[in-house]
Formats: C-alpha cells, structure tokens, sequence
C-alpha cells in the first residue's frame, strides 16, 4: 500500500482545515468520561482498513473529545502554540524515524540537535559553551538535571520554593530524595534569605516563571547561596525562557548564567508542538558521569570523537525531536519568534487592563509575562463556580490557581492565533458569566 | 503564512520519495563526525525563510548524515519499521498539539491510548484488565516500573541477568539503588537457581528477548521466586513483545501473566516510529501510589471520574503518541502485523541456515526470533574487522555482541521493506568481504 501518495492529501487537508476552523469548535471537549472510549471498537480489526476509515473516525468519533489547545481562546494552563513548519517536520521525522541511541545510528538527528540547542542558547542569550539537548517534558529534564546534581554532590536534598512546579516534588519522590519547600515573598518569590542550610542540598531548583503566577526567583541571590554551600543550581524557565528572545524580558534572566542546568520547553511559548523540552547545562561531564553506561554492544570505533546524545540523559533511544525545532527556527526567525512574544504579552496586558479598571475584579498577581492571575469580589465558592461555568460552555478555556488560600483565575495567552478580539470576547463571556 | 496548504505537498512528496529510493542509499551515514554541524550556520536566520529551503537543505545537508533505520537492508541493534499509516498520524498528532496533562485537557488522547493498549494486550495474549500506558522508550518504561517496585516494597535492591539491557543498569544507577546480575545459562537464558536471597530485591527484571542474542528468561521460575519473597517482577519484552500476535511464540510469555509490570516496544517490531513504549502493569493502584501528584491548579471538577495517565508515569505533559499505534492497529490488522513478524522470522531463519551450511562459519546463539548471532572462523579482530568493512561499504548494516568474550556478528531483521533478496545480498556481502 502506498498509504502516504494515496491518503496523503487527505490527511494534510484534514489537518489544515482544522487549523482554520478549530476557532469555531468549543474549546474545552464537551464529553463525559469514558464516551470516546464507548464510541470505540473493543477489539483492533482481525484485517487491515484503509487510512480514510482512521482519518472519518479522528473526524466523527475523537474529535469531539478533543480538548483544542490549538484555539485561539486556549487560555489554560500554559498556552501553547503549534506552528506549520514543525507540523511537517514531525511527518519528515517520522518517515525517516531516525533513533539516536548512538552518534553513528544518526548522525544528522545528533548533530542537528546541537546545533539547534546552540541557536536558540543564542537567542536566549546564554553563556557561549553550553551543552544542550532535547528531553520530552520539563519534568524529565528537571529529574535528569537532579539526578546528575545528586551523582554530583553526594548529597540528597533538594530544595525549592512554595510555588515551584509539582515536577520538583515529584522527582524527589521518584528518587528517594528529601526535599525543602522554601516561603515566597508577597510577589511568589522565593525568598533566599530562608533557603535555611544548603551544606546537605545537592540542588536548589530556581524557577522562571513559576506555575501559578509566573513571578521570577530571584536567581542571582539564589546562585549565591548555592555557591558558597556547593549546591547545584537548576533553573526552571520551562514557560518563561522563551521569551528572553526579546531583550526587554532579558531582566528575567540575571544570574541564570550562573546556573548549572536550565530547562526551556519550545513546546511552550515558542511555536513548536509537544515534545521538545531544551536542557541546557554548563557542566556536561557531570552529565555525562550520571548517565553515560554503553555496554559492549553500543561501543563503535567512532565512540571517542563522537558525541551520543543518550550519554546525557535517562533514556537510550531518542527520536529525532531536533527537526521540528530547526523548522520552527528557520521559518520563524529570530523577528518571528519575538513577534508571538510579544503579542502575547501585549494581549495579556490588555487583559489585565480592563480587569484593572473594572469595579467587583481585582488582580491577584504581578504580571510579568502573559499570564493574568484575577478574580471576581466573593468567596471562592463563587470563582469556582464561575469558572466552571465559562469553561463548559466552551467559548473559552481558563485554568485557575491557589494563591494566599485564595482560588483564583488564570488567563494565559500564548496561541499563535490569539488576537486582541479572542481576549475581548473572553472579557465579555467572564464578565456576562459573572453578572 | 499557510505552509500546510502551500509545502505540504512537497513535504509528502519528499516523504514518499525516501521511502521508495532508501534502498538506493548507503546504509550507514558516510559522514564524519562534525561533518553536518559544520555544514550549518552559526546561528538562526533574523527573518524567517521558506519551508521549501527547510525541504532543501533536509536533502541537501542532512541526508548525508541519515543512518537509514528504514533501508531493507538495515540490520543493526533491532531493525525497526515505521509504516505509513503511523506517518500520516504524526502529522495529525502534532497538528492536534494535545497535551494530556489531564483527561480533561485531552480526553480523546487519554481515552485512546487505553484503548490501544487493549487492544495490543489482546493481540499479545495478556491477561484481561491489564492497565496500560505509553512512555517515550522502554528506558523510560523500565525505571518508571522499577520506581513503582522500590515505593511498593521498600527495598533498594535490583536484579537481572547478566544479559538484560543496560537500561535496567542505568535506571538502578539513576535512582541509587543497588544492583545484583544474576549469571546465565549457556543459551543466554537466566538461572532462577542463581537469583539468591530475594529478601532484599525490590524487583526482578526479566528478559522475554535479551538484546544480544534474543534468549527468554524462564519467566516462570522467576515468578515463583519473586512470589515467595515479595518481590516484584518486571518483564522487558521491549524487542519480542511484538511477536506474541503470533501463537507459534506464545511459549515465550509463558509465566507473563504473573508479571506486575511489562514493557513491549511498538517502536521497535510493531510497525510504529519512534516513540511508543508499551507499558502495562496489573498492579495500577501502585502506579498511582508512586507518581499521583496532583497540585492545587490541575485539581478539576472530574479529577475522580476521569483517569490521567500523568499520574501513572514520570512526566506530566505527555503527547498523543496512540494515535500513530491506532493508525498502526486500523491500518495492519492483526493479520498484518502477524504478517510482518512471520516474514521477519522466515528470512532470519534462511540467513541462519546459509551461516549453519557454510564451512569457515558458525552459529553462536540460538534464534528464536529473527536475530542471528554468527561469526567467521578465527579472531576477534578478523569478525571485527569484518564488520566495520561491511558497514563503511554502506550496502548492509549490521551490529555486534560480545557472548562468552567472543566478538560475534549480528543481523536483526524487522524492516518492512527486507525481502529475502535483502537478506541474500547480506550474505554475500559477507562471504565476499570475508574471502
């Protein structure tokens, strides 16, 4: 079968007219559990169907349990933006279906993955010199930059602040490792001067950008402490590291050269679809000590003079994630990616605004990227319920959060195709909704 | 910018061109190390460029660096076989962008993936009510099961064969935990009479096709052990997994059913690309136990009706990796599958039966599978030598072993693609370069 030249130009029809009218579905999937997997055979067929019967079925039986994170009113969690070019790079990567177990089993996927950790340290403006590579997910570099960090000082505490994200304490619970919740500031910042003893900590986790609020650690104070007591210092900058591409959020940043390892998600902020975790650090051979194991059958005769990326990282087989990035940045620019980064901003400002300026709303949080914290006058019960309420109807999604005890809601802006009309329109279903 | 409707075109051409001149290419990328990053620029573009100078500089800088896992006559490590079903489904994948944090944010992706790994668990003969669940490779898998097994039994001790996969290795190595390697019998199986006081373990990992020369733990005997102390038994069928579709392998799950957890990988002999890792346990509640961590902002309104599949693995952020093993299960069938693994077997037998009639050649291990080891008389270097010829030649590619200190050769069959005049020229490849 010639699956790809027969059913091809449908999938790539399918897939671009969703881009178009996704704007009209509602956004949050209006299924109860268990429906789509109701609606779905109980067996795989005994012999093979064509492509179209997956393709009606992703149509008439998934879609309508499709949470649309590619609408341009997503406005949960982290909103996250998918671009074209890295959609067809996904369908290049998988044909050739590269694994990068080795340097020699691919070369280009190896290399690339360099090259591109390196353009985008550029962008970021990080020191020159740092290594890079791709993890799947924030919470699978943040436990390898951990692992390494306790292989490193011999030590097993981990230390990080109240607002940091639920993947800190998680990898200490996956490895057995104690861990230290340091208080923030009124502004969700760690405070450094209560990070206690760091003589036991193998690493302090700094986070730009946090979860809730995306308030900033103050990393240099914090690299200071690490420093002297020689702890590791890992900066989680998974949402808010992309936009150090432009120099107005590079404040954002000061200290983070002082950092051991650096997690970036691209699959965030920066137009590229899930996964693409970036995991920087500026000591590889501790990397490399914590995870390089090549048993006899992986050695090669070009072992010494290249670089597997496997030696850096938990797993052995890796696929080739560096192609979706290399599109995005070739296709995007450095001016395209500042763009999206600044439009979300912008809206997210303009946001903040009209909650600012309307009587029975308050803001909950400094802002200082595209994630607007606020609530309506009343109890909790009443936010909730509120939310509860935008969120089914589906016009919008919004997540919300827990701050000082208080619940909270949380617009986040980062659709590529999010305009100043999607954020009016969200302001006027919460507004309507609340009234 | 519309690149889907405007490159798309060309990016599925390219796509369906590789696959149809791969076998024209030299196997093994002809590059030296260094060779495509010099080819590179320093740094990103300022401005963004066309897709179609991304699709130019893929064949035109990249190509050369590409090992071809898709090539017939790749036979290295395990041959694994994308299938354009599974392409076209990245595509859509990525198009979707879903994040399945949360069933609510993805429900479509949650719902399926169960469904897929039902159906997969049916085809593979595994017992009813198996929870399952995707990781990016079977790395990741074996240390989330391994997690699993250390917070269920409160022991720190991991056991396996001498010939297990060094994941097993890294992943005690990552978690601190000790490891004990248990020795094996002449055909490469484990000897349960060797496990030793399983008192202490935490888990004993079995192998149902080892990755030098395929053997099967006798998983039964292992089982009993296990059961008589507490331990808990994770199976690594990352390789054989697949061919359990067939019920003339069946024999190899014998004692499977008693296993807590298993890994098979689709990415490997089951038609799907890189990544889908199969992970399945019977003890789901112990999963949850380990690496439910739901903060204050992922709490929702169906958190107790509706199951994440984040609390059930390492990561939170995870991608809809089932649509592709969907395709693969519609488009196949269990009749394509059992196809697949059937041919794979047959031509593995043909090349051990060449090898076996040959003077000056001989067999080193048994193959239940479709992976011969072999060698030619005389030296280590000679086999080694051997090998690094054949491969640098580029018209097959094959991996190597170290068994009982002897350096022996290796070919894996498991491309699509390889039909028996594949196999054949690998032969005479062989024979020439060793005359």
């Amino acid at each position: 079968m010639n699956v790809l030249r027969d059913d091809g130009p449908a999938a790539l029809e399918w897939a671009a007219s969703y881009l178009e009218r996704v704007g009209d579905l509602p956004v949050l999937a209006q299924v109860e559990p268990g429906a789509i997997r109701a609606a779905l055979p109980a067996a795989a067929p005994e012999h093979g169907e064509p492509f179209s019967a997956v393709l009606r079925d992703l149509e008439e039986v998934l879609l309508a349990g499709v949470t649309h994170w590619q609408h341009p009113r997503y406005f949960g969690y982290f909103a996250t933006s998918s671009s074209q070019p890295a959609i067809l790079a996904e369908l290049l990567a998988a044909t050739l279906n590269s694994v990068a177990i080795l340097w020699r089993t691919a070369p280009a996927a190896t290399e690339l993955e360099g090259v591109v950790l390196d353009w985008t340290a550029q962008l970021l403006g990080l020191p020159p010199g740092w290594h890079g590579h791709i993890e799947d997910s924030a919470s699978t570099s943040t436990l390898a930059a951990i692992i390494v960090a306790r292989e490193a000082t011999g030590r097993d505490l981990v230390v990080c602040s109240e607002q940091a994200h639920s993947s800190v304490e998680k990898a200490a619970r996956m490895l057995g490792m104690r861990l230290r919740k340091v208080p923030c500031d009124p502004e969700f910042r760690m405070r450094p001067d209560l990070l206690g003893d760091l003589r036991e900590a193998a690493v302090v986790v700094a986070t730009v950008g946090t979860t809730a609020t995306t308030s900033v650690d103050p990393v240099g104070a914090i690299a200071d402490a690490c420093a002297g007591a020689g702890a590791w210092l890992h900066v989680d900058a998974a949402y808010a590291g992309a936009a150090m591409v432009c120099g107005e959020h590079r404040w954002a940043f000061d200290g983070v050269a002082r950092a051991d390892s650096l997690v970036v998600n691209a699959h965030k902020w920066m137009l590229t679809p899930m996964d693409c975790s970036l995991l920087w650090t500026r000591r590889p051979a501790d990397f490399r000590a914590a995870f390089s194991l090549v048993p006899e059958y992986l050695r090669t005769p070009d072992a010494e003079d290249a670089l597997s990326l496997s030696e850096y990282g938990p797993a052995l087989g890796r696929r080739f994630r560096a192609l979706k990035l290399w599109a995005v940045l070739r296709c995007h620019g450095r001016s395209g990616l500042q763009e999206h980064i600044r439009s979300g901003v912008r809206l997210a400002e303009r946001f903040e605004s009209w909650v600012a300026a309307e009587p029975g709303w308050e803001l909950c949080a400094p802002r200082p990227f595209s994630v607007v914290c606020f609530r309506v006058a009343g109890s909790d019960e009443r936010n909730r319920e509120l939310l509860d309420r935008v969120n089914a109807a589906g016009e919008i999604f919004i997540s919300h959060a827990v701050l000082n005890g208080r619940y909270v809601l949380r617009l986040a802006v980062g659709q590529m195709s999010t305009t100043e009309a999607s954020v009016e329109l969200a302001w006027e279903v919460l507004r309507n909704a609340a009234a």
